[in-house]
């Protein structure tokens, strides 16, 4: 088993004084499975919410801080996924190359989804029903202004 | 966009204070993908770890507590993906029968889990380097008991 795990110092804002560090020896193909992986768990705790904050699905306190703690960590997992060696890789991924080719503007990206998701972890603490809809708006609109520029168009 | 999440009241025990609220109505393919996703990146976080503690990956503090408070969360996404109806599922899983035929022993081997991600959870904070690598250890062994009775052999 010659599973070579580099730690190199290639870290992260993560606005939360962790220091996250990259396996730079990591396969390409394993760190597309791992982003979208974060992104598959990110859609199991967003949708529920965002069903909530349409007024589709009950309302239910409990369910908006478990999610939402979720969320927080979630919202840290995909981004060193998107290294520079998984430009050209064969696996199926709906990554634009504004990816590589706009690198300050996907990190504003990923900061203002963590952002809006650190936002609606403090009101999640509270029980103020309005509030934690509209924290979950902004989370929604955070993950769709993403998509919209980073992400190729699903159908 | 017909998502129809019923948020039933299907609490598991998280150990937290959180309730967990499973989607009975989402595709049982759905779920076998979400909670698979949760392995994956339990693997992207404890895998580094694991080298760590062996002996092959050079020591790394903020990596401990980082990956340790990504695995805290984790260690709470997969178990709700085993629901009943994902039982005759087509997709490709390694979920063995007994999951559902030994629920309190598969219930057991989640909470041994759990209890070994927070005591690395809690060891992390400190700085003892052998403490952290003991309670990887511990991890890793959980990981390990669960996977032996409850997941096909990897090849």
């Amino acid at each position: 088993m010659k599973k070579k795990l580099m730690l190199a110092g290639f870290a992260l804002a993560l606005g939360a004084g962790y220091t996250l560090t990259a396996f730079s020896q990591v396969k390409p193909e394993i760190l597309v499975k791992q982003r979208q992986a974060a992104m598959t768990l990110q859609g199991k705790y967003a949708g529920p919410l965002g069903g909530m904050a349409a007024g589709k699905v009950p309302y239910n306190a409990d369910t908006v801080a478990f999610n939402a703690s979720m969320l927080d960590a979630l919202s840290r997992m995909p981004w060193d996924g998107f290294a520079e060696s998984t430009k050209g890789v064969t696996v199926k991924t709906a990554a634009l190359p504004a990816i590589w080719s706009e690198p300050a503007k996907f990190k504003e990206a990923q900061d203002n989804f963590q952002k809006a998701v650190q936002a609606l972890v403090a009101v999640s603490r509270g029980g103020d029903e309005a509030a934690q809809k509209s924290a979950i708006g902004a989370v929604g609109k955070a993950c769709g202004a993403c998509h919209q520029d980073f992400r190729e168009k699903q159908n």
